[in-house]
């Protein structure tokens, strides 16, 4: 338990009808006994229950507000706490607040209540981090991946990895204390099985990272072309049909020169639209440099082209070449000019789509949505599979992979149980890490640093 | 009671920690039991009661959540409601009102909580408009006047007034009853005393309108004065020193033209200063009517002069000629340049004072903020006198004065119990229309139109 209590306004910044300020630790009924005067009989502090009153500064009444008390452990920190919710005016706000402090509470610092809840053993570190990401949330598949973390999905995969090894570690060890009898208590034949798992479970995880990633930040979208194909109208149809949705995410952290759209819950970052839009008046060639940058930070390139073109082939035979490993989606734009059946042979692939729109027509933009969508890797983001999103977790599971590697190799030239014991315990360290059972304060205060203050 | 169940994100728009959306109505328990699945045990509604559980849609879940119950009709409204306090992301909270509505809640209206709670009888109208005076509250003064407000003091006011007269009418329609009897039930004499308190009590409500009017919007001061005395200069200065306090204030509606500043939690609203800085560069004449149109819109004003101002003299006396019934306050600037003991003899008044500044070197600039305030009636607005600051009481009242002055001049000129029983109704129609007691859908349109969705 700490020794002091903090408070902070734990709802969104501004004036509105109800604004919530939470109060946690040791003196937090204490606190709240000093400013709240019920409105009916006693104040009694019964766990999971709501007062209407007054808070007051001495005989002033700041505010008509409820009060629910929360009892510890059975609160979000693990303390005793109180949350008051009063009128949503900013000037109240800070005055409740201020009088808080003047009573004995401390100011919050960001994710401090988030702290509290971990190191009082409420949830683990990666559930902690699950909370940030929750809160940051802006699409249907980043919500998932926060929720699923939160609710410890991840953290039980983990704690299933761990529990298996430390039981062959306790086997190693024994044979270490009867080293002169040369025994062999631990399988090495069943501990290699388990570390050839255990690579497997990791390397996926590694690997979900990039869709982890992707899901939180957008696919990166390449929309290229010549100038004068209709690039800047196309971006501008797609930004419009999802504007409301785009213009509602408030304090999105984007690139300047990136624009993100959100089709079906899923985000995609078209990659550096801003520019084209701007340079676009200027004559300018194909700009085969800029082109190139655009199409190596992108997963999918939407290529488009003019219906009719007559160089069309050649065209996209050089784009597709520029394009490996990427999905190419070729856009045959301004249909509505050339009505022509188009004599365009197509040039077949795998990762090669086709698609004829008019973007000033808005005709068949649907389409090109919902080939976007199926573009995605759609399976993946739907399977409950743990998709990693934290680089900090990315970080210790290839430490765990590279010790990992070690402990395969030390099991093929027969090492010593002592030198095994020790890889295999960087490994549980490594997945400790993720969880917080092995921290430091610095880990701790990066984690916490991107909170949020008031969570 | 009405029929259909309102749903609504009462905090602040936005993200952060938490979110609050309510829920109010007769189904709004129907509607939780849908979408909530509680942690433990199974859902009770409890008055006053917290439960920690998920917020569901089907096997989605969509975020872990608090909710709290309150049963009609001890809740806001006084109907069944439910408060659900979720993780604060702008995704989440569209995602479970999107459900609340897909099970049959329905969005609700800017300032419907309010009414529901008005025209279920948890408050008068007067107090209903307090609430989203005191969401709107950005200094002390007003905060406290709509607190007052809010807690039922003017309504108590206005009450007592009306049950007064009531009693007298009663007795003039008895009388009218026993007409043919020529009998005079309600002594007269004592009703001339009632409405002659009652004039003075409205009447100095009236004239509250103007204080209430000021605390609201702040008080206006116009600084004026030849070009390069330094007006910019003191401007920035006094904008500066609360500049935390006035950009804390979110959605503050202000005259484009015009700053607002708050000293010890009283604003003062600064004519035209925009308007100053801007045409500052151009050389210009002292701009006579400019300056006559600011102080003219002024409660008090700062007129700024060099120190050392060979014509100072004449230019106070021609400034205060023009500034009568407003405070004047004569800054003297630039003391810094200008060491020497100031020649000036200063022309005295009950309305002019005098101050020594520099406003580059921020000297006095703590005094002159004092004299603002001294300056302001402050006995006033410490007052606990009931102080209006809303133009629709002060349409009634002033409605009800006109009245009142019809019922004088009836019992001088002793007209028929039936004529002044008629007016004596229009002062308790116009009374009653404040506190809600008679009104009209148009008025109850218009003054919940004024708030914010989810109070």
């Amino acid at each position: 338990m700490f020794d002091d209590t903090i408070a902070a306004v734990a709802t969104p910044p501004g004036s509105g009808a109800v604004a919530v300020i939470r109060l946690s630790g040791r003196e937090s009924f204490e606190i709240i006994t000093k400013v709240f005067r019920p409105k009916k009989a006693s104040l009694e502090f019964n766990p999971y229950s709501i007062r209407f009153g007054t808070i007051n500064d001495n005989k002033e009444i700041i505010d008509e507000v409820l009060i629910s008390i929360f009892k510890a452990p059975h609160s979000y920190t693990g303390e005793d706490s109180v949350e008051i919710s009063c009128h949503g005016s900013l000037f109240i706000q800070q005055k409740i607040l201020n009088l808080l402090i003047k009573n004995g509470a401390r100011f919050a610092g960001p994710g401090e209540y988030t702290q509290r809840a971990y190191l009082n053993g409420k949830m683990d570190l990666s559930q902690a981090e699950a909370v940030a990401d929750l809160i940051a949330s802006e699409s249907a598949s980043a919500h998932k991946v926060a929720m699923q973390q939160m609710r410890g999905g991840f953290s039980s995969d983990l704690q299933q990895l761990r529990s298996r090894l430390l039981k062959f570690i306790t086997l190693i060890e024994l044979e270490l204390d009867f080293s002169e009898e040369d025994v062999e208590f631990a399988d090495r034949k069943a501990l290699k099985k388990l570390i050839g798992d255990i690579q497997k479970h990791i390397s996926d995880l590694i690997h979900s990272f990039e869709l982890g990633n992707v899901i939180k930040k957008g696919i990166p979208v390449a929309i290229v072309g010549e100038p004068n194909v209709g690039k800047s109208t196309l971006l501008n149809v797609l930004l419009n049909e999802d504007k409301a949705i785009v213009s509602d995410i408030a304090g999105t952290t984007r690139d300047a020169v990136e624009d993100i759209i959100s089709i079906k819950g899923i985000l995609f970052r078209l990659i550096d639209t801003a520019g084209i839009r701007k340079t676009e008046d200027k004559v300018e060639s194909l700009g085969i440099e800029r082109t190139m940058d655009k199409i190596k930070k992108s997963d999918i390139v939407l290529f488009m082209i003019n219906a009719g073109d007559p160089d069309a082939e050649k065209k996209i035979s050089e784009i597709q070449k520029k394009s490996k490993n990427k999905q190419l989606i070729v856009v045959i734009n301004k249909i509505d000019k050339n009505k022509s059946e188009n004599s365009l042979h197509k040039i077949s692939g795998k990762n090669i789509q086709y698609i004829k729109i008019s973007a000033k027509h808005k005709t068949n933009i649907d389409k090109l949505n919902e080939l976007l969508i199926e573009t995605v890797n759609y399976s993946a983001l739907n399977s409950s599979d743990t998709i990693i999103t934290n680089i900090r977790h990315l970080n210790a599971l290839q430490n765990a992979y590279q010790s990992s590697l070690r402990v395969s190799e030390g099991l093929g030239n027969n090492i010593s149980g002592e030198f095994l014991a020790q890889d295999i315990r960087e490994i549980l360290q490594y997945i400790g890490e993720i969880t917080g059972e092995f921290t430091t304060d610095e880990v701790l205060g990066n984690v916490f640093a991107n909170f949020c203050i008031g969570k």
